[in-house]
């Protein structure tokens, strides 16, 4: 098994994703390899620095990065050589198995897109973040932000996806999945959600058990919550902002550590033919390994292929 | 000055109702009256109890209550001695100059606009809430549920209602006007964003300062955002399950105090014909006073005739 690393993508890098690699490297048995992609040079300093043995890693020299703020499509097509399009041209050629990143979210998606593509059936792919439950465990929010505009039907999809993600990687068995609403009547809503509920009622994916509402997000009513990713990238930069607020106060309590990003490595691209993790953009050393182990589990998992099964 | 109190609505009406107008009672000057519409039985026994004389208010007996869970429009119609019915018959004769209540909020939506209506040029009027500010102040978010869906021009409106409850009520000079995003630049959003961007970048109807996220909630960027009522809803309501978290948690901070709905007492209903107040469901004596404060600023703002002004 061989995961690929973009070096040079988050605030930090190269160094916090090489430090995290270092990390990784501990834990993984000798036949899961770390592949890191993009200036070897800077690379093979970090690990000279810190005293780690480079050949650790199987090196692949990249000479062009994509920034935060460019544009994704312009950028994908401009830089053939950069971290994210060489990662994603080695992920399509199978010569690795997964392909993660803190670099730029939309470059990533775009080059998900473009390379390995939607796997067939799937409308559009998605984001989901994790949430933590006050009584425990995690919960997952999807769409958060790869599809502004969904119709009923993609948001039906979400329900799927979302379901596979729980059940494969977060060992959620028969995930309860929630549509996001402003009301637990199923005549409560906007036109989409009006639409959504009874598509997702006359399902057989999963296991719907209604609306449920802003409030619900941290309780055990859903395990799964489906929303258009306007609304999820809301909730999501809302949520964060308290954990940041919180921080800020001092206030120190188990489930307000437990929103730490640092914890979850960041969110799979679900949808598209192989596994694909998209970091934060401040991503530590810590959540680099995090990210890394996630990849390693979308692998072993096989949770591709239980996605390309659904949606056969 | 007549402030129309519906002592019927809400979870701990009509005990919570009469004591929060008894409180109120003692801070208002000999002009300004308040008119209780509710079982009037039920009113006199509770001033009893607590030594008060029932004199001070005037009285409307109704002997129909609309409860929290009945459908807005039918039990408007079926119930016209509610406390509701009445109290709206009230405010479009004139006899009272605000009606306010804890109650049904969809009856309270639907009977301001087949009451007092909307006020001509405004395309759907809305309901607004306050959020606290991380460095003291207060904020408005608009629209939180009248709306589950808006057009482009509808969200231009609320930009207007907001900037003149911000000014008139709140005391912020010349606020500004953030739309609720998924991202800081122009060519972000989803489609009812897109399109709502350049009409508020071309108003002269308020000070527009882009968009704004969910992380900028509490943060000065904006004192009021615009949004959908499905967005604000879902941002209302995950925003107090953090301060009830918090309170759960026992963490106490002036920041989160403020948080309390107690201290803003309800909702204007705004772009109707007249001041509309809705309360929270739970509202106790302390909500209930500030929800009468509320209605008697509404009034002698002249708010309403300043929203009638600027949709001449």
């Amino acid at each position: 098994m061989r995961i690929g690393l973009d070096v040079m993508g988050g605030d930090y890098a190269p160094k916090a994703a090489v430090l995290g690699a270092i990390e990784t490297y501990t834990t993984l048995p000798a036949d899961q390899k770390l592949v890191l992609i993009g200036d070897s040079n800077q690379v093979k300093t970090i690990c000279t620095e810190v005293g780690f043995d480079v050949n650790n890693f199987e090196l692949v020299h990249t000479d062009e990065v994509i920034g935060m703020g460019e544009h994704p499509t312009k950028a994908i097509v401009k830089k053939p050589n950069s971290s994210i399009a060489v990662g994603f041209g080695l992920l399509k050629e199978g010569k690795i198995d997964a392909f993660s990143s803190a670099g730029n979210t939309g470059a990533m998606l775009v080059g998900s897109m473009f390379s390995v593509k939607a796997i067939p059936g799937v409308i559009r792919p998605c984001m989901p973040t994790i949430v933590p439950k006050l009584h425990g465990g995690v919960g997952i929010i999807l769409d958060v932000g790869a599809n502004a505009d969904c119709k009923p039907d993609v948001l039906l999809q979400f329900g799927i996806l979302g379901k596979l993600l729980a059940e494969n990687i977060y060992e959620v068995n028969n995930p309860k999945v929630g549509l996001m609403n402003i009301g637990e009547e199923e005549e409560k809503g906007n036109l989409l959600s009006l639409a959504t509920y009874p598509l997702m009622k006359d399902t057989e994916m999963f296991n719907f058990i209604g609306n449920i509402e802003g409030r619900d997000l941290f309780n055990d009513k859903a395990d799964v919550i489906v929303c258009d990713g306007f609304t999820g990238n809301i909730i999501l930069k809302l949520a964060e902002s308290f954990y940041v607020l919180t921080r800020k106060k001092g206030l120190k309590d188990e489930f307000f550590d437990r929103f730490n990003y640092e914890q979850y490595g960041g969110s799979p691209i679900l949808g598209v033919n192989a596994p694909v993790v998209i970091g934060h953009g401040i991503s530590s050393p810590e959540a680099i390994k995090n990210m890394l182990l996630l990849s390693r589990d979308l692998i072993t998992s096989g949770l591709i292929d239980k996605i390309k099964q659904a949606f056969q």
